[in-house]
């Protein structure tokens, strides 16, 4: 039975809280939010206490691992403040936006020797991670091209682009394709050594006006020449649109999408097949919806990893990577040019 | 807030609970078994309490509501006493194995004016219900064929078959058929007249042994001329086959089997997608995989049927309705004619 | 080199002039028909010459095959005369609508030693053959279940139904099923014993005024309990609607239909396919748009086995089966009960 | 009815002299190739007479329209010669590879006023013209991404690589992304501006000891910030891979592969669909087989737009836009930088 805190009372502490509530291998000991309320309510859903601050709650000894769920800029202190405590960590991106504070997280988790876990929960979708263990397995040879899709369904992000545009630009790269990144990542099994980014403003001219970017491709290429593709927008009316694709030697392996139910009507005009997998058009948590089965996996996942001692599957180290993505991605946009991935 | 007691605590009621437990119109208030381990152990696990005999539970005032989940045999005394105790009833299958005694608990639970419902699941599977829902809506207009496909991907009940057997033939029709004929009533949108049973044994040779069926297809037809036909097996080795299509004068709905992940891999010998949604090859409960959130839909569907006073969508009747199919059917198997239903 | 004579200069003569003339071992000689101009126009236009008559073209040392293509009532009398002067024969179905006839055309043929092969074109179609050469390559095991789908996309056949309805009742059976019946024959690979047909007729009040169907399902059954299911319609408004499939001990195949182009368009209402592969809605013969490619399969076939003396896939005596199965069928639709097939 | 000359007597003059054989509206007149036997033997199989040489091809009064299918080193001055002639014209890709003489082959025709059409047959093919087509009614609004797959299942090229690598190096831009080119402007319905090629030698040692490029992904941008992309392989060893895809601002495009038939197997691994409409294995002229319709379509179009006097589909400037996409693109390969495509 491994004991869990949980940093941040928001909507994504919320999801974890009951995932650890579902999971015979986990209980909820320690809740801390600044809003104390927050933290109170949902430590009281699943029988947990609040801890006054993380400070307290790292030193309690039934706490066995943390889920780091709180704003991103404190990712990172949380993440060396649980490593020097010894806990096992399982932590949202971003590790940090700021590069150096992320080098450094590494470095004290590997130090700690403690489990070190980013939550990139799309790697746990039942389709991404089959096409994964099968690219792996060399079930297609060596692979050669991979294609990321990644697409919302609307923007939903306009308020908090508005507010972090001048200190933080182009958040399409650093909030929707840092998760492509990771995903590329693991599918090529190798890293990107250049980055090319193509971007435009499509949809909102709110968006333009700010000379923000809100439609993407992007090229990846690996030192063995392998090649990367991945496409962004924020606006697919048809739903959340969501697919990879392999390319090998030997073959090819995709995750497609999935219908929302298997439903088919045939009529002269031809087979209507449901709207993708992505909820109610209303719904704005269209992820929630879709990745509903993802948080309780990598739940298991990295439980599994921490009784065992073995290494997670997305180490602290992999979350540095895309954050290294981005820069470069950050970079190109600003140049035109394809540019170098820093190590 | 319903407040609800489960009689039977055994695998059904369990999963009952745990839906009970999750929605928040809900409340499990008392359990009843005639095994009382069994019972105290389900009602502890959700903050209920053990009954000692249906008595008891029906007296409680904060029972409102009565799930059955016991062994068949006692399903309709339960039904006439929940009734009588003005609860609301939600059935699992069957009312009665015996005509005479469901014509009765139907009666009794109209005389009672309480809210009768049948828990036939799969009509809340998310690509049926939207195919029922279309149909009726009239989107292929008249009906006039309809296919109902169903095949487990194992035999699991060669146990209950052979200690049934004498006493009651035919499970395949009894246990899975019944599934089918609530279907295919409310595909049609009308009452079949006349059935007609093609049975065989393919599939082992003790099934054979015993005279007994383990693959079937089943004609019906309605007054109006409207065409049902029903294919059953116990063993389709590529996973649980559950498909149903209903063909218009206007067009044609199916809803389609899905692939246990959307995964597909391409080489030379063509596209490999992920086998039929039904677990693991070697699990036994495909059933509970593949209809999992559909236990949770029929008991909203129930909350909201008793709250807003509206018939829910299968009745105590339309559970009579597919028993009489099951008698016409064995009838049919036993002349090799196709028997006219009774009324 | 194998020189032809055609006896019919209809549509399907045309047709298989067509073939021939595109079939580099193949060379049309001869042209028969009682409508001279039709013979000669068409004659003409590949390079033959109008016999006379029958007897004069089959006199022909240069004709080596003949392709019968007049209207059914000829086609026995051709099929025996074809075999005592020693042709090779292709024979469009039926070889003959009397049962006695069509055993002295088997006999006939037998004691000529010819090559004699019945056009049940759809056997061509690459994805029912593929079907079949999987089924009787034991690629799923024991045959237990098959399953033929046939709806025409529109009623074309009302004229030939009010005339002929009093000689020959019961058209959908002699004009769409007797496909289905080759079809099924192949597919289970075994003979059916017992015919069981449910038909009703919805499409047309002119059709149900004259008590005949347009809408069937019919169940076969075989000596080693297989079981078939055949079902037609006369009036699928979504397209020309034709799919197999067999299920058997160790898996499934199916022929499933396919769209009329491979476009699919995406909007918030769901993914909408191409429509069935059947031409424009408006065109009367989808079979010729859906079949083109088998035409020329089966010719290539046929003229494969004159040369290599193999037994030709479907032989006269496979078209006197089928005409067997129609006979039960008819039976079962007057007196609404299985009926044996003869022998 | 419209009389043809075809300048060359090889692979592609031979398609479309059957195409020409085979349409009601037009006419083989005369062939011309510096093979003589080539000319003589494709002209007396459709009843044409061979020229000497162009010019009297030219001369002839009864050649209304020529087919350029020689060596592309030809093309431009056929083009010009034709037009100075008054012919209508046929020509397949390239224009010229030449860009100073693409321009004025494209001044010429429009100097003589006759029509003018470039074989790009795959813009011919059901899918992908519908797909065309809708995008160009708005079905989807406005056009914000555009993806076109095109890998061949085989290097059937190498040969060719060898012998042309030093005076024209990157065949696979110059003979597969010129197709691509070509479709991702009818596509986007808009010029690209810039051109991003990311290329890589993964497939055979000998081409990657040329430096040659053999798997490539493209960006494009147009001036209204739409984005494409393309991506080529020589080897998808699961078969011809040839989709496209338009994401839109009120919805998504796409044309899919097709199987080579409709067969599936199902079994207890997953489903197995037929492998890519691709001919067999082993056949190295892959395309012919999968875009066989599409020959006669494009002369179709061709002789209806002569007819009609209607500009065709593909222009000879839309000839010379592609190989100006080429030139950037290999500038691109050149520099590892976008390029601006040149007017």
């Amino acid at each position: 039975m491994l004991g869990f805190c949980i940093f941040g009372a928001g909507q994504m502490g919320s999801v974890h809280a009951q995932c650890i509530a579902a999971n015979p291998k986990a209980s909820l000991r320690k809740v801390v939010d600044v809003n104390h309320q927050a933290a109170e309510d949902l430590a009281s859903r699943y029988g947990a206490t609040v801890a006054a601050d993380p400070e307290t709650a790292l030193a309690d000894p039934e706490v066995d691992a943390v889920v780091i769920a709180t704003p991103p800029a404190f990712h990172c202190d949380l993440v060396v403040a649980s490593a020097r405590a010894g806990k096992a960590i399982f932590c949202e991106k971003p590790v940090s936006e700021d590069i150096a504070s992320a080098r450094v997280a590494v470095q004290e988790v590997q130090k700690a020797g403690v489990p070190g876990f980013m939550g990139f929960m799309k790697r746990f979708y039942s389709g991404f991670r089959a096409v994964e263990e099968a690219a792996r397995a060399g079930s297609i040879g060596t692979v050669e091209m991979v294609f990321v899709t990644n697409r919302d369904p609307k923007v939903t992000i306009l308020d908090y682009l508005k507010a972090t545009h001048e200190s933080a630009p182009y958040a399409l790269i650093r909030e929707s394709t840092v998760h492509d990144f990771d995903m590329i990542r693991a599918l090529l099994g190798e890293e990107p050594v250049e980055v090319y980014v193509a971007g435009s403003s499509k949809i909102d001219p709110e968006i333009a006006a700010l000379n923000e970017i809100d439609t993407a491709m992007i090229t990846l290429k690996t030192a063995s020449g392998a090649l990367g593709h991945i496409n962004n927008s924020w606006r697919a009316v048809y739903g959340y649109d969501q697919r990879v694709e392999v390319f090998g030697s030997e073959g090819m392996l995709r995750a497609e999408n999935r219908p929302e139910t298997s439903t088919v009507r045939y009529t002269a005009e031809g087979a209507l097949h449901s709207r993708l997998f992505s909820g109610p058009p209303s719904m704005d948590q269209f992820y929630l919806h879709m990745y509903a089965d993802t948080y309780g996996a990598e739940l298991s996942h990295f439980i599994e990893a921490v009784e065992k001692g073995t290494p997670p599957k997305i180490s602290i180290e992999d979350g540095l990577r895309s954050q290294l993505l981005i820069e470069a991605a950050l970079e190109s946009i600003r140049t035109n040019r394809p540019v170098e991935v820093a190590r």
